[in-house]
C-alpha cells in the first residue's frame, strides 16, 4: 500500500472572506463567479475597500486534500507559504485536518507575502475572487519531493498553478516521479479564464499525462473552445481515463470508456459557493481510492460539495462520512 | 455635539476559533466559560493541538466599539497591534465597520506579535478563552490621546486591560481628560477571574470615577465577594450612577438611583456565545448616546447579544437597526 492516497499540488492562499452587496462588485468592475488575479498593492486597495472579514485557510487544492483528510484519507500537500503568520494558520489548519504538509517555507526576508484571496459573497451565494499569489507563484521544482510523489496513488494538481514561471516544470517532476512509480495523475482546470491563459499547455498536459479530469461545464466549453456540452464531454472522455464534470444544480457527470453516469446535485441553501469543486473533487477521489464505483464517486463529490457551500468557508465542516453512510454509499 | 459618542480602551486580539468536543477542555484542563491567559509559547502550543480555525477580529472593546459602529454611531477605538499581518487584519475590521482607529503601532521589531485569542467553542455554544495578549499588554499612557478623549461622550474601559503593567495609568489619563471636559466613565468587569486579579483597583476606580458599570452575573458576585446577588446589585448601585448586569438566559437587570428595569432575554439557538456581554455593551451605549430611557437600553443591549450568539464570532452581522425599529424601540 501507499503511504499516501492522493498528493495535491496547488496555490496556498488563506481565504479573505467577505459578504458583500451586489452593487460592490459592480462599483470595482468585479466579474462575479471567477477569479481574478492581482499584486500585493492591488489586492491591499481592495481591502481597504471590503467590510469586516473572516480569514479561513483555502486554496483550491488545498481544500481538496483537506477534505480527504477530514474523510480519514492518507493524504498530503504541497504548496508555498511564506514564515509570516498567515503561513502559520494556512499550515496549521492543513496539518489540523490531517493531511502531511512539508513544503519549505518561504524565508522572512522574502520580497512577497503569503498568498491570499479576498472571496467576496454574494446574496446568491456566488463568490468572486480577487487573489493575491505571494509566494505561492514561487512554487519551483525544487519544491516537489520526488519520494513522496512516488508514494501517491494519485497526484491531483490545480490548473491555477499553470499562472507561475516555474511551476510547468514543478509539475512535470512530479508527474514523473508518480507515473514512474506506477501512480496515476489527476489535474482540475480551476477556471474558464486560467484555461484560456494557458489552453495549449492545459491541453498537452491532458493529452499526455492526465488519468482524470476535472472540470466544471464552463471550464469544459472552455478548454474545447465550442458551445457543444456534450461534443466537449465526449472529446475529454476520448483524452482520458475518467471525467469528472460538475454542472452547478445539474449534478456531475462522470464518463470512462465503459460508460457515463449521472450524479444529482444535493439539494441545499447556498450560502457560500466557494469550495464546491474543491470538494467534489475531494470526495470522489477519496471514493476512487477506496475503491468505490465511478457512480458513487460521482454522489460523493455533490454530497461534499453541497455541505461546503452551506456555510462561509472553503473546508468540510460536518462529518461528511456520517452522511455517505446514511445515504448507503459506505 | 462632542466628536465621538464613545471611545472604548481594551486589549485589541484576533480570535482563533475553532468549535471542539466538550473533551478536549477536560483533557487540557481548560475551565469552560472563562478567559485565561497565556504566553507566546504556551499559546502556540494549544495552537498546535486544535483543529482547523478560523480567524476573526475580536478584542472585548472592541467588538463593543464595532457593534456601536455598525449602529451608525460616532465611535473610535484604543487597543495595541504590532506592525503585522493580524494587526492588518484587526485594523482593518474595525476601521471597515466605522470605527476610528489610529493607536500607534508597535513596530516591526518588537519581540512580541499582535495578540490572539484562542477561543475554543463548545457544542453548548459555550467559548472557554486562552489569551496570548501580545503587544496590547504594553498599551501605556502615551498610547492615550487626550484631545481624543476630551472628545468622547463617554469611553469604556474594558477589566481585562487591568492585566498590564502601564495600562492602570493609561486609564487614569483617560479618565482625567474624558472627566475633565465633561464625559463620563464606563467600565466593563470582563470576567470573574480577572475581577479577582485586580479587585482592589477595581473597586476603588469604581467608586472613584464609574459612572456606568457592566457585568455579568458571576463578575458581580466576584466584584463584592459574596453569594446575595441581590445585596451586590445594591451595593454596585450605591457607587454608580447606572448599573446594566447581564444575566445569561434571565436578561439583563438596569439600576439608577432612581429605579430598576429588567430586560428580558431573546429567545435564541446559542451557536457561540463570544461577545454576548460586548455587544449588550455597544447596543445598551449606543441607546443611551441617542438618548433612549434605560428600559430600552437594556432591551438594545439584549437584542444584541442574542443576535451575536447566534453565529460564530464575536461582531455583529445582522442588521441591529432593523431588528431595533421592528421591536418598536426607535
Amino acid at each position: 500500500m501507499k503511504k499516501y492516497q492522493v498528493v495535491g499540488i496547488g496555490n496556498a492562499l488563506v481565504d479573505v472572506l467577505w459578504e458583500c452587496p451586489d452593487a460592490f462588485l459592480a462599483e470595482h468592475s468585479i466579474e462575479k463567479g471567477i477569479m481574478q488575479l492581482t499584486d500585493l498593492a492591488s489586492g491591499a486597495q481592495l481591502y481597504d475597500q471590503i467590510g469586516a472579514a473572516k480569514e479561513i485557510s483555502g486554496g483550491s487544492a488545498a481544500n481538496t486534500i483537506a477534505g480527504i483528510a477530514h474523510l480519514g484519507g492518507r493524504t498530503a500537500y504541497v504548496g508555498k507559504v511564506k514564515d509570516d503568520q498567515l503561513g502559520a494558520i494556512f499550515a496549521h489548519d492543513l496539518r489540523a485536518q490531517g493531511a502531511d504538509y512539508d513544503t519549505p517555507l518561504a524565508s522572512k526576508d522574502h520580497e512577497a507575502e503569503t498568498g491570499r484571496c479576498i472571496v467576496l459573497v454574494t446574496p446568491d451565494g456566488e463568490r468572486s475572487m480577487n487573489t493575491y499569489l505571494g509566494v505561492t507563484e514561487f512554487l519551483s521544482p525544487s519544491d516537489i519531493d520526488e519520494g513522496q510523489m512516488a508514494e501517491a496513488e494519485w497526484i491531483y494538481l490545480e490548473g491555477y498553478r499553470f499562472d507561475g514561471a516555474e511551476s510547468h516544470a514543478a509539475f512535470e517532476k512530479a508527474i514523473a516521479a508518480c507515473k514512474g512509480a506506477g501512480g496515476k495523475v489527476s489535474l482540475t482546470l480551476s477556471d474558464p479564464f486560467c484555461v484560456d491563459r494557458h489552453r495549449d499547455a492545459f491541453r498537452q498536459m491532458i493529452r499526455d499525462h492526465v488519468d482524470l479530469l476535472f472540470c466544471n461545464r464552463a471550464e469544459m466549453l472552455s478548454m474545447y473552445q465550442t458551445d457543444s456540452f456534450e461534443g466537449a464531454l465526449s472529446e475529454a472522455a476520448s483524452e482520458v481515463e475518467i471525467v469528472a464534470c460538475t454542472d452547478s444544480e445539474n449534478g456531475a457527470h462522470v464518463l470512462n470508456g465503459a460508460g457515463r453516469w449521472h450524479a444529482p446535485a444535493m439539494p441545499v441553501q447556498i450560502v457560500d459557493a466557494t469550495g464546491a469543486g474543491d470538494l467534489f473533487a475531494g470526495a470522489f477521489l477519496w471514493g476512487l481510492t477506496n475503491d468505490h464505483d465511478l457512480e458513487a464517486c460521482g454522489r460523493m463529490g455533490c454530497i461534499a460539495a453541497a455541505e461546503v457551500i452551506s456555510h462561509i468557508g472553503a473546508r468540510s465542516e460536518a462529518d461528511l462520512k456520517q452522511v455517505f453512510a446514511d445515504k448507503g454509499l459506505i
